[in-house]
């Protein structure tokens, strides 16, 4: 195990296995390095570890047949620090590639799952989000962020021609539907996997499409978009996965709905930095035993955040590493830091975010 | 049994018993014809003959509350005149009302349902088919047609709502569907029954809907409209049924499926008219035996296209259905008149038809 690789209660290995998708290996790191220079700080450290046909985009690329990214976000709340993980990657792609990203929010499918939601509050955290995607540094005449149900008119008619394809004895066996689930579920797989096709429909030439998103996400891509793909004339999209930034509690990815241990890019930064005081860690049960035995910085939520997100100099991370193992560092002063560099983080996104206010609609997508 | 009453294979009394409507009853006649003046010959005649609270929207209309019309059409072909029946009466009802029509053109649906049809000739089919429905005689200020795929903006975040409250078990039942069916065909139930609010999220009111339409459309309406429109605040979707136009050979629905007994608008007049020659009749074996024991207008095809599209005068009617009865009118001499009518509405159909492409688009509604 080195400091440069999120472990935890996931075994990611697993899902590799399981999804039957494959690691993001050094020779192929190193074909990225060929056209963006330094390798970036997420494949560096394995956040983002595995992949489906990524070795194929960049070779498409190498003949000169440029792709477009396609990620998204399901909008049914304020946007967390997890999230902008692989917008982050999806940012450096746009930046070094010079690719088209079509950002899909998926309002309807929130709406649709959230029985409390309306469709009204659904859309307005569509734009809410935006703002943090913007905030992310993407440039406005290549991106193209568009609201499910806003952009209905051409997704739809692009939908139906997936789901024509795809069977409720699929959609079932992939997503674990039973009959009492609702019929706008199941149609929206359909939905969700016509990004993948939209820049070869409105570029009217097949275009290779690059997801980078949370490993969570491959069944939609897998056993939809990518199972549909050939009978359409599409290529299959290629993905890169990243793992998950725990939440500030006990293991498991951070999440909306547990609003103590998330950090949201509106949360208060002072407010923030308590909840981060507040985190759960792996040090021991007392300052003794820790100087004895050392910090567990390799399962260790804390020192993933610094990992993921806080801090990317691999120096200064190599030295938190040691000196958690060896003792040096206590969780408290440890914490602290984090807590510092959370406030400093989000205090530069919110001004980012504040300034997209100016030019959000340069962003939207509209049909 | 009267002259002026449609029968036939189909037992329209076990329909009405089935699907739990009323019988459209003399007295229900009456109360329209204080606002239409004459009763329409396809009240006279029975042809719509079911309703499902049509006397609760003429109740409305007396308070001043108009109602909307809503009816529509799956384009997977050209027009034949069987369509025409629901649309006639929907013409005369939006004339003595002054309803707005909102008219769905299901090219979705159609797409979804046959694996050979492609989206182009879809949509083809929708504007071929529109021409028909303006040539019937519809205002242009009130009228709106749209096409499911292009009108898919309004049309899929109207659907979302209605999905939300649909499980897959109940659309299973009603349409007896099993999971090998398409996920577009599944969520299509919710696309059908939109336009049944689309005029109340249009005008920002609850308007009431009534749907002229072939009783075999009932279950839409009342599985999935009629359910849902309390839980989202509309008015349940009033409707009156038609029974079919027969098609020209043994019995059944005049059907696309089979274009030698089917009269289709755009086809030659000529040609039609001979369709019509080679029609099935329920004369006798022989002259002698129809002359002696008289033909059988109560169940022949042929004089229900009189019945129902072909001869608007009652006495005219009555005379044939004598005629026919006693053995004096043969099957030869009915089908030529049927035939000279035929042609003569084709001339006239079409003529219309033509020129609705001047102003197709004033009927046609974008969003």
């Amino acid at each position: 195990m080195t400091p440069w690789e999120v472990k935890g209660k996931i075994d990611y290995d697993k899902l590799i296995r399981d999804f039957g998708t494959q690691y993001i290996s050094e020779e192929l790191i190193n074909k990225v390095a060929k056209y963006t220079g330094a390798v970036h700080t997420l494949f560096r450290r394995k956040v983002f570890f595995s992949h489906r046909d990524f070795n194929w985009i960049l070779d498409k690329y190498e003949k000169g047949e440029k792709f477009a990214l396609y990620t998204g976000r399901g909008p049914s709340g304020h946007t967390h620090i997890g999230h902008l993980v692989p917008w982050l990657m999806t940012q450096h792609l746009q930046e070094k590639f010079g690719a088209d990203l079509y950002f899909q929010m998926t309002d309807d499918e929130k709406f649709l799952h959230d029985t409390n939601l309306n469709l009204k509050t659904s859309t307005g955290f569509t734009y809410e989000n935006a703002l943090d995607v913007i905030a992310c540094g993407f440039k406005p005449e290549k991106t193209f962020i568009f609201s499910d149900i806003e952009y209905a008119k051409t997704n739809y008619s692009l939908a139906i021609q997936i789901a024509k394809n795809i069977t409720y004895s699929t959609v079932k066996s992939i997503f674990g539907f039973n009959d009492s689930i609702n019929i706008g579920m199941i149609f929206f797989p359909a939905i969700q996997a016509a990004p993948c096709f939209l820049p070869s429909i409105l570029k009217q030439k097949k275009i290779p499409i690059l997801i980078p998103a949370a490993i969570d996400q491959d069944n939609y891509w897998r056993g939809i978009a990518r199972a549909v793909a050939p009978k359409l004339g599409f290529y299959k999209p290629a993905q890169i996965h990243s793992k998950f930034l725990p939440g500030l509690g006990k293991w498991g990815k951070m999440s909306s709905s547990e609003p103590e241990t998330a950090i949201f890019t509106v949360d208060n930064p002072e407010i923030a930095s308590k909840k981060v005081m507040n985190a759960f860690t792996c040090g021991r049960s007392t300052v003794e035993e820790q100087r004895k035995l050392g910090g567990q910085a390799d399962i260790c939520p804390v020192y993933q955040y610094f990992l993921m997100l806080m801090e990317p100099d691999d120096q200064k991370l190599q030295k938190k590493y040691s000196s958690c193992k060896s003792g040096e560092l206590l969780c408290g002063e440890c914490k602290a830091n984090l807590s510092e560099k959370v406030k400093k983080f989000l205090i530069e996104h919110q001004r980012k975010r504040e300034k997209a206010k100016d030019n959000i609609y340069d962003f939207m997508l509209r049909d």
